[in-house]
């Protein structure tokens, strides 16, 4: 079986993303999980840059890594220099790595506009370079900068470029496509030239993907040869991003049949995936292909009911290949179907023409009409759904609640809520600020529950969104329109999101709020019912129902 | 030249996407943007399957486009019926469109287990559907579901199927990767063989980013010969989205050169993205190839000194050619070209270095930084550019404003706002009730204006929405983060759009509420200043500057 190595630069390119920023923990915690991914190389940056990078290879030496080796990045020396005087380089040496990658100019217009050097000049600075590394790492690679469009401009010198790398004892020489502008097509015949050039040379591949196209640059080179594929999880980088890893990986091991990280570690895919973006606190974006949380999502009703006979009709590979799973969106362009498919993951094992699930489907869809949207509120569909089947537990009762909102002056906005519950028979009736109306509502619905409920102090509301659901009302008026708000909320372990829907956008907010909480405290809940592994027909769900 | 037609159905396939929405009104105001942009065919929908589609047919009417015909979709009629009595195929002809698109299965596997028909029955099917529909519209296409895993499993099946296609009359075959798991070279391959089984036939191209190669194999497909691509704005669709137009136009258009909207209306691309992103409530993706917001964004300082020096160093294409702007280099320049450019349309003819263009590039920056967003808000910026230009008129002035939302024991919300103004050298205090606190504070709003100004009763707020533009708060709140609304307003003759900013909700609304009343009484107004036509250097604008 073929083979290729992955190199992840998610620690140094990914960086280059805007409104991206690691610290050296974070850094640390990546890479672990990279090394549990069974990445190869991993690239922890650019020594001689800042001080960040040089206190992540410090550190990184404390971590036994199981899979992966440690890179240093950095450029080639200085021109007025020779390679040893140059602190960049000197600087990957004290990093003590086993693996070390340095980037140089290989087209024409670079040298003589950017570097501003003889095009001969920059010749001597890659050799030289790498021939003064090749000694202090076990693996030296060179990241041909720009190659692409440097071969389209001057293939001979790109290619002479190559062989000074090569003839400094370089392991792999690594093609970029540093703009992203490149077509597959290109790549696959300009790597033919390449090979034709340097016989037997060991090559990686490098892409960005400004042109939506890196994933299938990395895989068209691949497919010519390559043996190194660099890029990033979740495809992080500058512009529009470095070569999408989570996306090359799995489309190497299970299409191409040329493996990289193995069938076990694929199945860490989708949770590294994850762990990487909330480390780099970037939102997971929901689209993203195998690893996203819409990615083997079902909501038109012919595509769900194929999907219920055989997943094989609208899925092309099995998620948990991937370690991710199959959701089917709660809609009304679903049906029954999706009804009993929820049924069965919360442990019921439901018939189609249950009263309960007839009741259930029936209240579904007076919701949808009044503009509840399920399919991305489970934690609402959830307690609506014990609630059909018989869940009466209620921890808290809504006696009133009041905010005001008011501008005097042209002075910052001020916003008071106070809010009345029933909580274990008794009255709390609790005030509180805010920045916003929501927000004081939020402090003061805990104020009157922490006591209560220690637990919600580890819950925390993630994010807030808000529709407008119709455009008009009966008198014309678009501000009367149902407004939806979904929340979502998290704790240590989970996320959940809830939804609520009023003509009143503070009233939509409190319905997803209280359900929120509700389900925190459900899920946290020690009598929880029904309990685990519990089934529709066990004596407990019967005896809650009569009660 | 080589031109290939582009076939848009984000207003079908888009909706499939996790949390998109559209109204009918949303649908026909993407579909007035896709038509100036120079898109062949919009897919407005599936007039069979509900009502909101059934709506967009009827009123897309209404309006004459430039460049777009509209297509109606549907799948080929119930096995049990011959297609004079299917339902779904009479909607189609009662939309009364130009052009019919029918999808049909065309692996054996679907046929047979979720169609459930006879493999020849299928083909009967596929058709009797299409020769049913061709003397009712002017072109008729044939979306060949599956086609590529159809014709892997069984190639002389998926050739019947298109053969039954072209039969009945059908002018493009549309190649579907459904499942998105097609590789390029594969795409290639299968239509090299469709091409050699049917030769001279129109091929189209549909594909789905499940492998995050749709835009990689739309452009292999165009590269053999197909004539027409399917696709969606910004890739909105199903599980990991449709094939990305906003990737593949610029890339066809610029890099293959192939002829699709033309040099002139990919100028526009960027806006439209963009335009259909907020009207389908979907936060733009930062990283989207061409067109996003970090697409020409330069962070790293080698790339940024270079970037200074020449712009192709580290852009494959020039932003301008799809009307997006480079965030280093230009975002100055270009800010202040779009302010010239605004001006001109407001009767200005401004320097570049006018102080007033400085000042308001000053101020749009920092009202930027706050979250307000001026593309989709031009009402604002209108009011905004005519403040700076020295306009000092004040039809209101507001002194304070108060909005109370109440529920008590479960009953319907209540909101109460009370509004102080000061018009026309009187207080006006009035209060009004409303369905939300939006809504109860237009309403006491027009109360204190109308007895003043009159044609306030003519203005109706359309639309209302509203974004969490950050994640958390110092606190780790979600809720408290930053909120933008964006109200959408329009009398008999114009729509407007406004926008407010806050960390509250209420004072974000009062905003964009006050812009929008503002933008009504200054059009309205028989003293406009500037009048029509009026010049920066006429004797009123100084006048007023100097009041």
């Amino acid at each position: 079986m073929r083979q290729a190595s992955i190199y992840d630069t998610t620690l140094r390119d990914g960086t280059q993303a805007e409104e991206l920023h690691l610290t050296t923990e974070d850094k640390i915690r990546i890479a672990g999980k990279l090394d549990e991914l069974g990445i190869h190389y991993i690239e922890g940056g650019w020594p001689g840059s800042n001080s960040t990078d040089k206190q992540f290879f410090k550190e990184i030496k404390n971590y036994a890594l199981k899979n992966a080796v440690v890179s240093a990045f950095g450029s080639t020396h200085n021109a007025k220099t020779g390679p040893e005087s140059d602190p960049n380089l000197k600087s990957i040496i004290d990093a003590q790595v086993e693996v070390a990658t340095i980037f140089g100019k290989t087209w024409d217009f670079h040298v003589t506009s950017a570097l501003r050097v003889p095009l001969p000049r920059n010749l001597e600075l890659i050799g030289g370079s790498l021939a003064f590394l090749r000694k202090n790492v076990r693996e030296l690679f060179f990241d041909a900068e720009h190659f692409f469009d440097g071969f389209k401009a001057n293939p001979e010198y790109a290619i002479a470029c190559l062989k000074a790398a090569r003839e400094a004892g370089t392991d792999v020489l690594v093609l970029c496509d540093t703009n992203g502008g490149t077509l597959p097509t290109e790549i696959g015949e300009i790597i033919q030239k390449v090979q034709a050039a340097l016989p037997g040379a060991a090559l990686g591949i490098h892409t960005h993907n400004d042109c939506e196209l890196a994933v299938a640059n990395s895989i068209e080179a691949v497919r010519h040869g390559a043996v190194q594929v660099q890029g990033t999880m979740n495809g992080y980088g500058e512009r529009c991003g470095n070569a999408n890893l989570c996306s090359i990986i799995p489309s190497l091991e299970l299409k191409l049949g040329v493996r990289c990280i193995g069938p076990e570690n694929l199945k860490k895919l989708s949770g590294v995936s994850l762990y990487v973006a909330e480390t780099a606190n970037q939102r997971p974006f929901p689209r993203q292909p195998y690893v996203g949380g819409s990615a083997f999502a079902h909501k038109g009703g012919v595509h769900v009911s194929a999907v219920l006979k055989n997943p094989h009709t609208y899925e092309h590979i099995e998620p948990a290949l991937v370690g991710n799973t199959n959701r089917v969106l709660l809609s009304d362009l679903a049906g029954r179907s999706n009804i009993l498919f929820k049924a069965k993951q919360y442990g019921y094992d439901l018939d189609k023409d249950d009263p309960a699930v007839l009741d259930l489907l029936a209240e579904l869809k007076r919701r949808e009409a009044m503009g509840y949207e399920y399919s991305v509120a489970e934690a609402s569909y959830e307690i609506l759904f014990f609630r059909m089947m018989g869940w009466s537990k209620r921890y808290f009762q809504m006696l009133n609640y009041r905010v005001l909102d008011a501008v005097n002056d042209d002075k910052e906005p001020f916003s008071e809520a106070t809010v009345m519950l029933q909580v274990r028979g008794e009255v709390a009736h609790t005030a509180a600020t805010g920045h916003g109306p929501v927000n004081a509502l939020d402090v003061a619905l805990r104020r009157a529950l922490e006591p209560s409920y220690p637990t919600l102090a580890q819950m925390r509301l993630l994010d807030f969104k808000v529709r407008v659901m119709s455009l008009a009302s009966k008198d014309g008026n678009g501000t009367a329109s149902y407004v939806r708000v979904l929340i979502e909320s998290g704790d240590r372990h989970n996320r959940w999101t809830t939804v609520g829907v009023s003509h009143n956008i503070i009233e939509a907010s409190w319905q997803a709020l209280v359900d929120s909480i509700n389900y925190k405290l459900f899920k946290d809940d020690p009598q929880k019912w029904p309990k685990p592994g519990g089934k529709h027909d066990s004596p407990l769900v019967h005896e809650t129902k009569k009660a």
